[in-house]
C-alpha cells in the first residue's frame, strides 16, 4: 500500500462555524442543525449553495496534485443523499469531486462526519451538546443505508481509497475529560437530555453491520477505514480478524491541542518530545497488527498561539487569542516547521496521514481573535513556509 | 519604480458570469445589472455576501506573496460605497485587502471597472450591450465623486500602488471591430439606444478632471494609472506633460485571443513571433516615453484550446469548446510554458504586468465545453505547470 498523503477538505459538505463564520450571518446557530432553523429556505439556500460552489473546486485538486499529495479525506454528512430535510444534499459536489480527483491521479476517502442526533455532540458533528444517535435504532439503520449507497456509487471508482463509516464516535474518557456540553452546550437541554458516549462493545457491533453493508461493494483495492473511538489501542483483537485482512486501516486522529491536556509541555521542545515518545511509538506499535493512518492532525499548538488553548478552544468557546503574547514570525516559522517534519516522521511509521484541514477563511490579519488560528490551514502553511512546500 | 508583478482579483467585486456561474443560477442574467433585478432580495444579498466572503481571503494573499507576486489589481465597481440600489457596497471588503496586502508586503492597484450605463458595453463592463455613461453627465460626476473618495481613503496606505479611474473605455475602433453590441446582446434593446464608443478628445478630459480629484490625496510614491483606452500609442503628448511626471503609469492590455484577431497565427510559433514582433516592441517604445504596464494579459490562446474562439468568445457566446480537438497535456504545458515566458520577457521592457486572473471556478473537469479556459486563472496555471512556479 502506497503510504497515505492527504489533507482534509474540512468545512466543504460538512460546516464548522469557526472556518467559514459568515455563512452563520445574523444567526446565533452554533452548529449545522440549527443553522437551516434559524435562516429563511430561500437564504439557506442561497449561502449553502454559493459555498458549496465557491469554497472548493477544481483548482484545489489542481494545488494538492502539485504539492505532492495522493489523497484527500472528504467529511461527509447523512443527509448527503437529500432526504432529510431541512437540509440540502450534496451528492453532486462529491461526484464532480470524484471527477476532479481522478482527473488529478488524487485519491477520496470518504468519510461519514455527522449522524442524525450526533455519535460526539461536538459542532463539527453537526448539533452541539447532543449524542444520542446511537440510541436511536432507526437513526442507525438510516445510517447503514447511507454507507451502502455510498459503497455501492462508488466502490469501483479509480478515484475511491476507501470510506469511514463513522468518524469521532466518543468514548467514555472523551466525553468526560473534554467535558462536551459544557465545550459544545446544547441549545435545547430537552433535546440533549439522554446523550451518553458511545461504549466500545456497542461501536464494534456498529462496524460489524457497516462491514457487511460496504465491503460487498467495494473493488479489491478499496478500503473501510474505521474510526478508532479514541481508543487507539483497543483494536488489536478485533481488527485482525481474518476477514478484514488487507481491507482495513484504522483510523485515530492525534492532534498537539489533546497532548497539552495529557501533559505535553507548551514548547517547541516538549512537542517535540512528545511526538517522539507518544506520536512516533504508538503509531509504529499498533502498525505492526493492523495498518493505521492518522486521518486528522494539524500543527496548530498553543505555544505558537501565544497563551494556553486550553485543548483547542478558540473564541467562539470564549478562548480569545486577541490578548495572547506576540510570538514572532520567526519564531513561529521555525516551530511550525520542526514540528511538521517530526510529525510527519511519526506518521510514516503507519499508513499515512490526512492533515486537517485544506483551507479555511478565518481572517487573522483583521481579527486578533484568531490569530494563531491559521496553521489549521495547510494550503496557507504551506505559502507561509510553515510546511514543507513538498509533501513527503 | 521596481517592476510590477501582478495580478487581477478578477470576480471578486465585479462579477463576470462565466467566472462562478453558480451566482447565475436560476436567472437568465447575462450581466450584474440583471442580477439583482432578477433574484429575491436576500436571495441576492446571500449570494453576493457568501461569494465575497469565500472567493478571497488571507490565504489568497498568502500564496500571492509565495509565489513572487508583488502587486494585486483589484477591479471594483462603481458602486462600491454602497449608495447605488439594488447593488451592495463593497469597501468593507477592499478594507480587509489592503490589511492582508499589507501583511504580505504586497500592493494594491484600486481599478474602477464599471460605471453606471458603463463605459464599453462588455459583460464586464456591469451591463452588456450599453455604453452610454460618457453621455451622462451626472454619471461622470458621480464617478468622479467615487474616485475621490477612494483615494481620500487609501492615498497614502502603505499596501497602494495607485487608481486606475477607468477600466477599458472603448474606442471607436474596438467597439466596430469586436461588434460589441452582437458579442455581448442587451437584454433591454431601448436601454442600449445611443450606446457609442468613447472618444480619444473626451476620454483626455475625463483624465484631466479624474487627475484634479485623485492626485491631491496621493502620497508621493503613489501612482495614477490610466488605461490607453485601446489606443496604445495615443498618449506620448498627453502623458509626458510635466505634472504628470513620476506620477503616472499608462495601462494597456494585450491578449493574445485579440492579438489572433488581428492575424495572429494560431501556432506555438505564431504566439511567440507575435510576442516578440509586437508585444515586446511596442511596449518597449512606449516606455521610452511613459511607464506602461500590461494591466490584464494571460496565456490563453485559440491552439491550445483546439479551435479557433474568434476572438476569445466561449460557450457563454456560443462558442463551445466541447468540439474542439484534443490537444495533449503535454503540448499544452509546453504551449502554456513558452508563451508565459516569452510574455513575461516582453512585459519586462516595460513598467510590469498584472495577470487576468487570479481565480476561477469554471469546471473543464466536469464541464467539457470550458476545456482550455483554465488558462486564465494564474494560480490554477502555476499548479499544473502552465507558468514558472516562482515569477520572475
Amino acid at each position: 500500500m502506497e503510504k497515505i498523503k492527504g489533507v482534509n477538505l474540512g468545512n466543504w459538505l460538512v460546516l464548522e462555524k469557526w472556518m467559514s463564520p459568515n455563512l452563520y450571518d445574523g444567526t446565533t446557530a452554533a452548529d449545522e442543525y440549527y443553522l437551516p432553523r434559524q435562516l429563511p429556505k430561500e437564504v439557506y439556500e442561497a449561502r449553502i449553495r454559493t459555498h458549496r460552489a465557491e469554497f472548493v473546486s477544481e483548482r484545489d485538486f489542481a494545488r494538492m496534485k502539485a504539492i505532492g499529495l495522493n489523497t484527500v479525506r472528504i467529511p461527509v454528512p447523512y443527509f448527503i443523499f437529500g432526504d432529510r430535510e431541512p437540509f440540502i444534499g450534496c451528492i453532486d459536489e462529491l461526484d464532480k469531486a470524484f471527477v476532479w480527483a481522478e482527473k488529478y491521479g488524487l485519491k477520496i476517502l470518504v468519510d461519514l462526519h455527522t449522524t442524525p442526533m450526533s455519535q460526539n455532540g461536538y459542532d463539527n458533528g453537526g448539533i452541539s451538546g447532543v449524542c444520542k444517535w446511537a440510541q436511536l435504532p432507526e437513526e442507525v439503520d438510516f445510517v447503514l443505508d447511507v454507507l451502502e449507497k455510498l459503497a455501492d456509487r462508488y466502490g469501483h471508482r479509480k478515484g475511491l481509497l476507501g470510506i469511514t463509516p463513522l468518524n469521532e464516535p466518543v468514548s467514555e474518557e472523551i466525553w468526560t475529560s473534554m467535558d462536551v456540553q459544557k465545550r459544545y452546550p446544547p441549545a435545547d437541554k430537552e433535546l440533549a437530555e439522554g446523550s451518553a458516549p458511545i461504549s466500545f462493545e456497542w461501536l464494534k457491533g456498529f462496524y460489524d453491520k457497516a462491514w457487511e453493508r460496504i465491503f460487498p461493494h467495494l473493488a479489491e483495492d478499496k478500503y473501510v477505514i474505521f474510526h478508532d473511538g479514541f481508543r487507539l489501542h483497543a483494536w488489536k483483537e478485533y481488527l485482525t480478524q481474518e476477514k478484514f485482512k488487507g481491507h482495513v486501516i484504522l483510523d485515530t486522529h492525534q492532534y498537539l491541542m489533546m497532548a497539552e491536556m495529557y501533559g505535553c509541555e507548551q514548547s517547541l521542545e516538549g512537542y517535540k518530545e512528545y511526538i517522539k515518545e507518544h506520536f512516533e511509538k504508538e503509531i509504529e506499535e499498533v502498525n505492526s497488527y493492523v495498518p493505521v493512518m492518522v486521518g486528522e492532525w494539524c500543527t496548530f499548538n498553543s505555544y505558537c498561539v501565544g497563551m494556553d488553548t486550553k485543548g483547542g478552544q478558540s473564541a467562539l468557546n470564549g478562548v480569545d487569542a486577541a490578548g495572547a503574547k506576540t510570538v514572532s514570525e520567526e519564531d513561529k516559522r521555525t516551530a511550525y516547521m520542526e514540528i511538521a517534519k517530526a510529525t510527519l516522521a511519526a506518521w510514516d511509521k503507519g499508513a499515512g496521514y490526512c492533515y486537517w484541514t485544506w483551507k479555511m477563511l478565518i481572517d487573522p490579519a483583521n481579527e486578533p481573535s484568531w490569530q494563531g488560528w491559521d496553521s489549521w490551514d495547510l494550503g496557507k502553511s504551506i505559502d507561509l513556509g510553515w510546511f514543507p512546500e513538498h509533501v513527503k
